[in-house]
């Protein structure tokens, strides 16, 4: 081996300049690293984005229920007082909650449909000739499996909410819609409720001038729910979730409304966020209290914590505090909370408009009843009055199955498109990413894939 | 030059060894860093905590006066109601300031004090050998070196907030006191109000259970104040602070009473935080519309965010959700909020207050203030009668002077420590930090080196 003072030279000099660079990489890596990517994987050849789908009009839009448990059963009924539509099957593992679906279609007058119980069979369900619309209100982990599966057998699906609990699951909704050309909308009833759509449509006429800041939330006292083996949810799915996973896997009630005002893919996207739970301590409590300190549920490691707080930031600069809270005995709550350079809202605890130019303190009831009246939604002025009347958490479930039947029919873009099932379900995992790693900005995914601008602000088709 | 073969093996291994080591950290690093860490600066030799320090009785007080804008002159005022004080100097840089307070000692027939009007004069009133206590309520960025001096100068100090605008000034502020032995408050009124400390008083008597999350605020729209460069802040110093800083600036109000329930340097630490914040629309859009589109007042490039959110994470696994918005227009707002395993509490909007067995609904308007009766806080009940009637935002304000000189004249540990003041104010740096690097994740000092577990809960000594 002959080796001259110049390649040794050589060496030393390209080693250190090595040892410089990778000196300056390591400070890049840990200026850059510091948020947690999630990698866009690129379209399919020839796939192309759903924004504004539309597809062939329904007469009568025939639907199968899967999952009949508390949303499911409430939504069979609800739908006898829409026009237009044909239940053709109900699916359940539970034999009676489909004959209690049964009896509802019984007593509206209506002809029984074909009655599927065993667990496999919402495959058979997805796959039937005479299906245009599935809806599914299962437990969160069959959403996904049920809606894929439903349209790779061409039929829209309509899902409870969350659509997905992964971001991978969310990618599997987009892709499925996108290559199959069928509808997926989450169920997000929380987008219809008459505050809710009232503060929308302020937004949209620029009451709050430009809205710089909302809030949101989930807090509602599950305990006994998630607790009470034979009352509660069904094999007590939620609680088995809530032990292995923390952050917010229930982002979307609140969540909706806000992205809505903010015109999320529609002109802004959600752009990253960061997350934090506090340790877990009231469901043990709760537990040692109801069943003793030595129990099996008392000596669960329940990984969620009581309260999660989440902080979003929108590629407009754009704010929203989001929160999950199923534990503390506190009062039902989703903030809903919306701050513009020109007026203020709220309707949690208490709703509360204040207004320039004297915003310093909130304006009387009267007030507050005379601007909601102003800025009633169409919807609710449409059809408001039914929709009281019906009921479902106040009106707002009705008015949304109204909604997507309405659309259907007409062959329009649904209200609630795929991008905002995946936007507002991704929150689930992401969160969880960034508590787990140690409050960690993590990047939220554009499900879009660089279109969240071509849409000017949500429209509702009519 | 004489280089063998082994030479060369030798460095191409030790090369190649390198490369894989620094392949690991620069992964490591990456994980590491999404934390952004405040290094703790030792102890030097012979330096002690000043934890529940007590320094020698106080017959009279000596007050020093500095700063006598609107925060100076008010506590002027309410002094005249305190026994066993002395005003022995005035100190302003407008003349005219230091006679409206003069004005306040002749109409309560007291002496008049000595008169300082020079920039530099607060030096001296801090070298005076007749002072006990000097009173700071200057703009921001004097407090620090004002109570530095002042304790290097034998002086006991009690500076409005926040004490410290950096972490660098907060240890000063820590090093100071503890060498010199010295007291220094951070007059954080807010721990003073009466709901504020009715909850206190809850949360120690356990009415909440254990406390798992608090939120807090300074939301105040402080638009005209900030630009009225006649009535405004002097020489406009928070509009030119707020120009060139973002995050929390201003975040003591809120967090100093959630701080003391959560028993912060008393049992539990201020872990890490996350902050961000929305893009600054509202300052420029109320200086286009009050100064005009091109006026030069909205052509400025403020960098402070409409709205900062900044979530805290303990390290017993507690969170605080801290906001800060002075732009949009909304009503005054520090939620002081309180959430535990057995009730719920919160101030603002409305205050209310929820407990088991049925905390799905507040308790009705009478309970709310049977519960505010019964846990009325001691010192409410000693001297809140007085308090509300000289006033200082509505109370609070005198409650805490009350007790300052009390404490001093008695020789006992102040209720709010140098600790408090340091771990309060130095979010305003901590929460910039984060909003600067994408919310990264930011580690908060413990600034009592390690004996933030010493004292079991806060006391306030009689």
């Amino acid at each position: 081996m002959n080796i001259t003072s110049f390649d040794y030279l050589r060496m030393k000099s390209l080693f250190f300049s090595i040892l410089i660079g990778v000196a300056l990489s390591i400070s890049a890596a840990a200026q850059e690293n510091r948020m947690i990517e999630f990698p866009v994987p690129p379209r399919a050849p020839g796939q192309t984005d759903v924004l504004q789908l539309a597809c062939e009009p329904l007469d009568t839009v025939r639907i199968a229920f899967i999952g009949l448990g508390m949303r499911g059963s409430d939504a069979v009924a609800r739908y006898m007082n829409i026009e237009g539509v044909k239940v053709v099957a109900l699916c359940d593992v539970d034999f009676w909650k489909v004959d209690e679906c049964q009896k509802i279609l019984l007593k509206s007058g209506r002809p029984a449909a074909a009655s599927y119980t065993k667990p496999t069979d919402w495959q058979t369900v997805c796959s039937r000739n005479d299906v245009d619309l599935v809806y599914v209100c299962t437990h969160w982990q069959l959403h996904t499996p049920i809606a894929v599966y439903a349209m790779q057998h061409g039929k829209h699906v309509a899902v409870e909410v969350p659509a997905a609990l992964t971001v991978e699951d969310c990618w599997k909704l987009v892709n499925t819609a996108e290559v199959t050309r069928r509808h997926c909308m989450m169920l997000e009833n929380c987008c219809y409720d008459f505050f809710e759509m009232a503060t929308l449509n302020m937004a949209q006429k620029g009451f709050f001038g430009e809205v710089m800041h909302c809030e949101a939330a989930y807090i509602h006292d599950l305990r006994w729910l998630q607790f009470d083996e034979k009352n509660g949810y069904w094999d007590m799915w939620r609680l088995r979730y809530n032990t292995s996973h923390t952050g917010n896997p229930y982002p979307t009630h609140g969540l909706g409304p806000v992205c809505q005002i903010l015109n999320i893919h529609r002109g802004d996207k959600m752009d990253y966020l960061v997350s934090i739970s506090t340790s877990q301590v009231g469901m043990t409590a709760y537990a040692k209290e109801k069943f003793g300190e030595n129990s099996p549920q008392s000596l669960v490691d329940y990984k969620l914590g009581d309260m999660n707080t989440t902080l979003i930031r929108t590629a407009r600069g754009k704010t929203i505090m989001l929160q999950h809270d199923i534990t503390s005995p506190r009062p039902y709550n989703r903030i809903h909370m919306v701050s513009g350079t020109k007026a203020f809202a709220q309707k949690y605890p208490v709703q509360g408009i204040a207004m320039e130019p004297n915003a310093h303190s909130f304006v009387k009831r009267e007030i507050i009843d005379s601007l909601l009246n102003v800025y009633e939604h169409p919807f609710a002025r449409e059809i408001g009055e039914q929709a009281r009347k019906v009921g479902g958490h106040g009106g707002m479930d009705f008015i949304m199955d109204y909604r997507l039947i309405y659309c259907l029919r007409h062959g329009l873009p649904l209200d609630e498109d795929v991008y905002d099932a995946a936007e507002w379900s991704c929150i689930t995992e992401l969160s969880e990413k960034s508590v787990l790693n140690g409050s960690a900005p993590v990047q939220i995914p554009d499900f879009t894939r660089g279109t969240w601008d071509k849409l000017k602000g949500l429209e509702f088709k009519k």
